[in-house]
C-alpha cells in the first residue's frame, strides 16, 4: 500500500558507503573482535598482527604458557599462546601489547590463536590488591566497584547489550519516519504534580545563608532560581515531545529521567533512561500498541541475528541463571515472543481475571506488581491491559466514551512481562482543548503552568498518542538479569553513588 | 590490512533484514516524506492516498484553491488542489486529513500535487491568535513561542539536521567498533573543579527549614544529600567514559551536559549535548585527532548525500544569510573541509602566527575566541591547535616530555572553525600514575576523592585519549544558524528556560 522508498534509500546508500567507514582510521589498532571477525585469508595467515586487552587468564607449564586476553569488544577472548619464560611477568588484570602470528584452529571453540613472537607489558596490576579478581565477586561488592565492574563479563555483557538494543531501536524508529530529537532535562514543571522529583540548583548559592532563611524564606528561594523559576530534572520527556510531534509528525527519544524516590526495589533507580515515542494521526490506542509490539519484536528479533547477542545473553543467563530470573534467554520463548501477537486485555477484564472468590479485586484499584506479574505469566509472554480507570492515571490521557462499566476510564496502556511487570506505559493523548482543561482542573493542575501545553491545542491540534519504555528494565527483561542495577553501567538510588 | 569482516556483517545483514521495517506498522498513516519518496507507481497512480498535516498556506482562487501541506517529515511540503468551496472553511496552521488522488508533475518543482476529494479538519486554528504567523518571525519572538517554534522551516531543518547528525556520527562509531555507552548524569564530582554546576537535590527537602539552617547549616546540608554525598549534575562524562573504556577498549556518548554559567554568548547554553569518546591503546595525539577528523568527514559527506539534507542546509542558509554566518553550507568549502587534510599547529606555533610587533601574544596566555577564530580564517577551514601550557589544561591531560621551548605543555588539542571557534577539545590522558597524582596535587584536587579514577592507573592502565565534540556547535557550524540557541528545541541559558 505504501511503498517504504525512503527508509530503503537510507539501507541502500548505507550498503554503497561502505567505503567511508569499513576500515579502522589510520592509527587505531586491530580490535579482537575485529580479527574474530576475519576470514581465514590465505596469503595472510602467517603476516604478523599487535593485538590489546587485559590478561583475563594465565596458565602456566613448564615450556609454554596460555593467556586468556580480552579487549571487551566481544565476549570471546583470544588465547596466546607464549614461551614460559615470556609469560614469567605476566599476572590476571595487566594491559598487554602481543604481536605473533595467528593461527587458524577451526576444530576448536575459539577459531583462532595467536602465537606470540613479542609482549610488551603496558600496565602493571598488583594481583594482590586487584579488586576484580578471577573468583565470582558478590553482587553488593561489585557495587563499590563500579569503575572496575565492567572488567566482569557480566556487566561487559550487559554493556554489549545496552550498545545494541538503542541501535536497533534506533534502526526501527528512522525506518519508520520517526525523527531522534533532544527534549530538555532540566525543565520548569514537574509534569506529573508529584513530589518525587530532583531540583536544579546552581552550586554556589544552592543552600541559602542562615541569616537569608533566617527572615525571609521566600527571599532565599528567589536568590537560587537560576532560571528565574524553579527548574527540576525530568520524571519524563512526554509533555515536550508532544510539542515536538505537533510539528514534526513522529518523534522518540532515548533520554535521562530522574525521580527522587526513596524506593529500594530491584526496578527502581533515581536516574534511568527512556525511550518515549510520541506519534501525531494516531487512529486508537490499537496503534499505538502496535508501534510498541513492532518495535520490541524488532530489536529481539535483531538480537537474535548475526551479531551473536543472543549466544552471549544465554550464556549470560546460565551464569546468573537462579530459575527465579526472566527466561527470555531460553531461545523457544525468545522466538515465540517475536512470533506470536501480544494479548491486550482491558483492565476491567484484568480485574475479573484475577479476582478470586476468597480475594475479589475491587474495580478501581491499582494492580500491584505482583497482580502484574501473575498476568504476565498467564499470557506466557508480554501482554497489554488497557483502558484503565481515569482515577489511576495522569492528566493528559484521553477519556473513553461513557459506557455502561463500572466508572470512567481513559485510553492507555501498560505492557506487563513476566519477570518486570510494567515495561511500557502509553496512551492516547487528549487533544481536545475543553476536555484537557477540565482534566486538569480535576487533577488540580493550575492551567496557568502548562499554558504552552494547552496551546498544541489550540491551534491546530491533532489526534496523537506515545508511550514510554523503561531502558533498564527493558535490558533486566532480556538478560534475565532480575536488578536494574545490574542493568546499567553507574547505577544510582536513594543512598548510593559509587562512582 | 585489516578486513573489516564485522561492519560489513552488519551492514550486510541489515540490507538483508529489511523486510523488518520496510514498511509502516499498520495503522499508523503515510508521511509526505514517504509519499515524495515514491516512484511513479504505473498501477497505482490513482489510488486515492490520505494525507495528514498542518496548512502552511492557502491560496483561494474562484473556482479552486492550492493549499500547501506540511508535515514536518521533510521540507518540502506537499500542493493539495481542492475545490473553492471545500477550501472555504481551511486556514494556515489548521490540521487536516485530505484524501486525494495523487498527480504526478515532474516538471514542476514538486513532482506530485494531491487531487483532494475529501477534506476533514482535525483541529481548528485561530488565524487571529495563532502566534506563529507566515510573515517572518523575529528570532527573540521565536524564543518565547518555543513549544510552536518548531513549525517555523528554520526549527525544522535544525531538528531533522540534529537527527541525521546523530544517526551519522552512531554509524561511524559502531563502524570503527565503538560502544554507544550511557554514563552518568548525577556525579559524586563536579570534575574540573569549577564552581559552575548544577547540585541535584530532592525537591522535597530541597531547601532547609529555616531552624535547621539556623542553629545547624552542616546539619541542613546533610539533610538534603539525597545520594549520601554531595550530588551535580555532569560537566563532562569523561571520567566516567575512561572507565568504561579501561574495560571496553573504545567507547562515546551523545549526553547532556549542564554549566550553571552566566555566560550569555551565542556559543552557550547552560545544557547542552557533547559527543564524547575514549579509546584505549591510543599510539599518541595524532591516532585522536584523525578519529575526529575522520568522524566528522564521515558526518559531512554523509549529509551531503541522497537524503537532500545539504539542499535543505543551503534553503536555510540563504533564508538566514546576512554575510557573517558560516560559509559552510556553501558547496565548494563542504567539500574542501571534506577532501583536504585539516592542519594541524601548536600552541607555540598559533601564538607566534598571531603575534605582530605591535601586538604581541605572550606564551602561555589562553587564546581567545577572536583569536581562535582568525586561526581557522587563515587556515580557510577546521584547524587542530595542540600542546597548550600544561598550565592552561585540566589535571588529567598527559605531560608531554621536556623541551628547550617556554615551559611544560601537554598532549592535548582544540579544533577551531571559522565561525564557531573551539568545536572539539581533546587530549592524550595521563595513564601513569605517579604523574597523574602529581597532576592533581598542582591543580589542587583532593587524591582521595577521585581514588576510583586512580584505580583506572593502578590495574592494568593503559595509554589512552578522547575528546568532547559540542553537539549544537557542531549544528551550529555545518548550519550556518549562529546562535546555539536557535540549534536546540528547547534552550536553557542563565535567566531563561521557555516551555
Amino acid at each position: 500500500m505504501h511503498p517504504p522508498i525512503r527508509p530503503q534509500l537510507t539501507w541502500l546508500s548505507r550498503a554503497s558507503r561502505l567505503g567511508l567507514h569499513q576500515r579502522n582510521v589510520s592509527n587505531l589498532p586491530l580490535t579482537i573482535n575485529q580479527l574474530f571477525s576475519r576470514q581465514k585469508p590465505e596469503a595472510h595467515s602467517n603476516e604478523p598482527v599487535t593485538v590489546h586487552g587485559w590478561i583475563k587468564s594465565v596458565r602456566k607449564q613448564k615450556r609454554f604458557a596460555f593467556a586468556e586476553i580480552r579487549d571487551g569488544t566481544t565476549s570471546k577472548s583470544l588465547q596466546a599462546v607464549l614461551t614460559a619464560d615470556s609469560a614469567r611477568q605476566l599476572s590476571n588484570g595487566m594491559s598487554v601489547a602481543l604481536q605473533g602470528s595467528v593461527v587458524y584452529t577451526p576444530s576448536r571453540p575459539q577459531p583462532m590463536e595467536l602465537n606470540v613472537m613479542e609482549v610488551k607489558v603496558l600496565g602493571d596490576c598488583d594481583p594482590e590488591t586487584y579488586p576484580i579478581q578471577k573468583q565470582s565477586l558478590s553482587v553488593p561488592y561489585l557495587r563499590e566497584q563500579v569503575h572496575l565492574r565492567p572488567r566482569t563479563d557480566s556487566m561487559a555483557t550487559i554493556l554489549r547489550l545496552r550498545d545494541k538494543v538503542a541501535r536497533y531501536f534506533h534502526e526501527f524508529y528512522e525506518g519508520q519516519d520517526f525523527l531522534h530529537v533532544h527534549p530538555p532535562i532540566i525543565t520548569g514543571n514537574d509534569c506529573e504534580g508529584g513530589g518525587d522529583v530532583f531540583r536544579a540548583l546552581p552550586s554556589s548559592s544552592a543552600l541559602p545563608t542562615a541569616s537569608s532563611c533566617d527572615s525571609h524564606p521566600q527571599l532565599a528561594t528567589q536568590r537560587t532560581e537560576f532560571f528565574g523559576k524553579p527548574s527540576y530534572l525530568t520524571v519524563s520527556s512526554q509533555l515536550h515531545l508532544e510539542a515536538l510531534a505537533s510539528a514534526l509528525s513522529r518523534v522518540y527519544t532515548i533520554s535521562p529521567t530522574f525521580r527522587a524516590e526513596a524506593s529500594q526495589t530491584n526496578r527502581h533507580l533515581s536516574e534511568f533512561y527512556m525511550l518515549e515515542a510520541e506519534m501525531c494521526f494516531t487512529q486508537d490506542l490499537n496503534s499505538v500498541m502496535d508501534v510498541v509490539e513492532a518495535s520490541i519484536k524488532h530489536v529481539l528479533r535483531r538480537l537474535a541475528g548475526p551479531t551473536g547477542m543472543l549466544d552471549e545473553l544465554k550464556d549470560l543467563h546460565r551464569s546468573q541463571g537462579d530459575g527465579t530470573s526472566s527466561s527470555l534467554p531460553e531461545e523457544t520463548q525468545w522466538w515465540d515472543c517475536i512470533e506470536k501477537p501480544w494479548p491486550r486485555m482491558t483492565y476491567t477484564e484484568a480485574i475479573r481475571t484475577l479476582s478470586t472468590p476468597t480475594s475479589p479485586v475491587q474495580w478501581g484499584e491499582g494492580l500491584s506488581s505482583e497482580q502484574e506479574k501473575e498476568l504476565a505469566r498467564r499470557a506466557g509472554g508480554p501482554i497489554f491491559i488497557t483502558d484503565y480507570p481515569t482515577s489511576l492515571k495522569p492528566f493528559y490521557m484521553r477519556s473513553n466514551p461513557p459506557s455502561d462499566s463500572h466508572g470512567p476510564t481513559v485510553a492507555c496502556f501498560d505492557l506487563l512481562v513476566p519477570s518486570v511487570a510494567e515495561l511500557v506505559g502509553g496512551s492516547v493523548r487528549e487533544e481536545r482543548l475543553a476536555e484537557l482543561e477540565a482534566s486538569m482542573k480535576a487533577h488540580g493542575l493550575p492551567a496557568e503552568e502548562l499554558n504552552w501545553y494547552l496551546d498544541l491545542r489550540r491551534y491546530g491540534s491533532v489526534p496523537h498518542g506515545g508511550f514510554g519504555v523503561g531502558f533498564e528494565r527493558f535490558v533486566s527483561w532480556i538478560s534475565g538479569v532480575d536488578n536494574v542495577r545490574e542493568c546499567v553501567a553507574f547505577p544510582r538510588w536513594a543512598g548510593r553513588m559509587a562512582g
